[in-house]
C-alpha cells in the first residue's frame, strides 16, 4: 500500500474535522489558527500507522478508521502548539512555519490547543457507539494523566524523574493510541497491540534524538538541540551515534516480531520499516562520520 | 430538594473523577495541581443545575448523572485554571486561593487545563454508551469552537466582536451544556432545554457584571474591575445597577417560564430561583443606594 493513499485519506479526514469549527459565525482568528495549527505539513506518522493496524485488521468501517486517525492527529497538533508556547519550548518555528503564538497570539495559541483537544473528542463521537466509546476512552488515557502525554509533559516540572514513566507518557502514549485505536476501529481487540506502540513510541524516541543532534534546523523545520538546553535525556549523549542507530535497529526488530497475528501481518511489518525510513533518510546517515 | 444534597453528590463525582488522575506512579505536581484546581470552593452552578433538570426528568440512571455533572464542573475549572494565566487575564486569586500558575507554575496551569478538559471526556467515555456518546457530544459543541467556551474566549481576540455570538459562547455554553446534560442524563430529548440554559446563562453574565461592579476582592476572591480593564461590554455600564437588577429578574422569569413540561417542574422552578439568590445575596444590593 503506497504512503500516498494513507495520506490522501488523512488529510480528507482531518480537513473534514476541521471544517466543523468552520460553521455558523465563528471567531475568524481563532477559526484561522485552528486550521493552520492542523494543516498539511507534519509527518502524519501516528495516522498512518492508525491506519496501517486498522487495514491490517481488515479495516471493515474505513469513516471510523478515518475519523480515528484525524482524532489522533489532533491531538498531536494541540500538544505541538501548547509545547511550542513561551511557558514551555519557547519555539519560534513548526513544520517550517512560525509557530501558533507568533503567527497569531499567546491567547490564540493556548485556546487553539483547547479547540483541538475538544474537536478530537467531538469528531470521535459522531461514529457508532460500540467503536466511539473505547476509541474516546483509549484516547484519553493516552492524552491526559497519568499515562498520557500531558503526563509526559508533566514528568519535565519534577525534580526527580521517573525516566520510564517520562518516555513512555510523553513520547509512547500517542503511538500506544495509534496501533490500539487502529485495531479497535477495524474491531479487534486493542490488548494485543499496546506492546507494538510502545515500541514504536521507544523507536521514534530515539530517532527524534538522533535527528536533534544531525540536523540543522532549516532540514528539521524547528529548533535543534532543544534536548541540551532543556537538560534532557538523549540516546545519542548516551550511546553516541553509532550507538542509537544500532539501538533504533533493535527496537524495530521488537516491534516487527510484536506483531499480532492478523490478515494483513505482513504488509504492516512493511509499512513499519517504511515509516521507519522516513525518520532518518540513509543518506544522512551515510554523511555522518561515525560518531 | 436542599442544595447540600447536590453538592454531596457533586463533590463525591469529582473527587471519583479526580481519583482517576491519581493511580498508577503520577508525576507528583501535576497530580497536585489538578486536585487544587478540581478542589471545593467554587460554586459549582453548572452542575447543581445539571443535576436539577436530570431530577426533574426523572434521574433514571443516577451514577451517570453524577459523571455528567462531574464532567461539566472540570471543562468549568479548566477554563479558568486557562483564563487566569498571564496571557489573558493575569489574575493572582480565584475561589480564594492563589490562581494554579502562581501556585505551581505556568507550564503546570497549561498542563492542569488540558488535562481537565481530557479527564471530562474520559469520565463520561465509561458511562453506558446510549448516554454517554451525546453526552460527549453535547459537551464538547459547548466547550470547544465555534458554539462552545474556547469560541467565546476568541471573540476577545477579534477587532469586531458579535455581542451575541460572544456571550451565548462565553457564558451561555456551559449553561446550555447543563440543562440539555441533565435532559441527556436522565434520557429525556436535550432539546427542548437549551432555552432555560440559554437565559440562565445570560441572567448570569448579568449577575457576574453586578458582582464585578458591586463587590470587592476580598468578598468575590477574584479580582474585581476586569471588564472595565479588558474593556469588555458590562451591563452595569449600560444599564447602571437597577437596570441590571431589573433587567436579571426579567430574565430569571423567562427562564422560569420556558422550563418544559416535566414531572420535576415546579422544584426546578424554585431551584433556578434559589441558584439566582446565590449569585447576587439581596443583603449586598439593599445596601447598594440606587445606582
Amino acid at each position: 500500500m503506497p504512503l500516498s493513499f494513507f495520506s490522501e485519506r488523512i488529510e480528507a479526514a482531518i480537513a473534514d474535522a476541521v471544517g466543523m469549527t468552520q460553521s455558523g459565525m465563528p471567531p475568524a482568528q481563532l477559526t484561522s489558527a485552528v486550521q493552520y495549527a492542523a494543516a498539511p505539513g507534519g509527518a502524519r506518522i501516528r495516522p498512518t500507522i492508525l491506519l496501517s493496524v486498522a487495514m491490517a485488521c481488515g479495516d471493515d468501517q474505513p469513516a471510523v478508521t478515518n475519523a480515528a486517525g484525524a482524532a489522533l492527529e489532533l491531538i498531536h497538533c494541540a500538544s505541538l502548539v501548547h509545547d511550542d508556547m513561551p511557558c514551555f519550548d519557547d519555539a519560534d518555528m513548526r513544520r517550517g512555519k512560525p509557530t501558533v503564538h507568533l503567527a497569531y497570539s499567546e491567547p490564540l495559541a493556548l485556546l487553539t490547543g483547547d479547540s483541538l483537544i475538544v474537536l478530537a473528542f467531538d469528531v470521535l463521537s459522531r461514529q457508532s457507539p460500540d467503536r466511539a466509546l473505547p476509541l474516546i476512552r483509549h484516547l484519553a488515557t493516552r492524552t491526559g494523566t497519568p499515562f498520557g502525554i500531558c503526563a509526559g509533559q508533566g514528568w519535565e516540572s519534577e525534580s526527580e524523574i521517573n525516566l520510564s514513566a517520562y518516555h513512555r507518557a510523553k513520547t509512547g502514549a500517542l503511538f500506544i493510541a495509534a496501533t490500539q485505536m487502529g485495531a479497535i476501529a477495524a474491531g479487534q481487540d486493542p490488548e494485543p497491540w499496546e506492546e507494538l506502540g510502545a515500541r514504536i513510541g521507544e523507536a521514534f524516541q530515539v530517532a527524534d534524538d538522533l535527528r536533534d543532534a544531525l540536523y540543522d534546523e532549516v532540514e528539521l523545520g524547528k529548533p535543534v538541540g532543544q534536548d541540551e538546553i532543556h537538560n534532557r535525556p538523549n540516546a545519542v549523549t548516551e550511546l553516541g551515534v553509532d550507538g542509537a542507530v544500532s539501538r533504533l535497529k533493535d527496537i524495530l526488530g521488537g516491534a516487527i516480531s510484536s506483531i499480532p497475528s492478523c490478515p494483513g501481518e505482513a504488509s504492516l511489518a512493511k509499512m513499519v520499516q517504511a515509516t521507519a525510513k522516513k525518520l532518518i533518510p540513509s543518506s544522512k546517515l551515510n554523511r555522518v562520520p561515525g560518531e
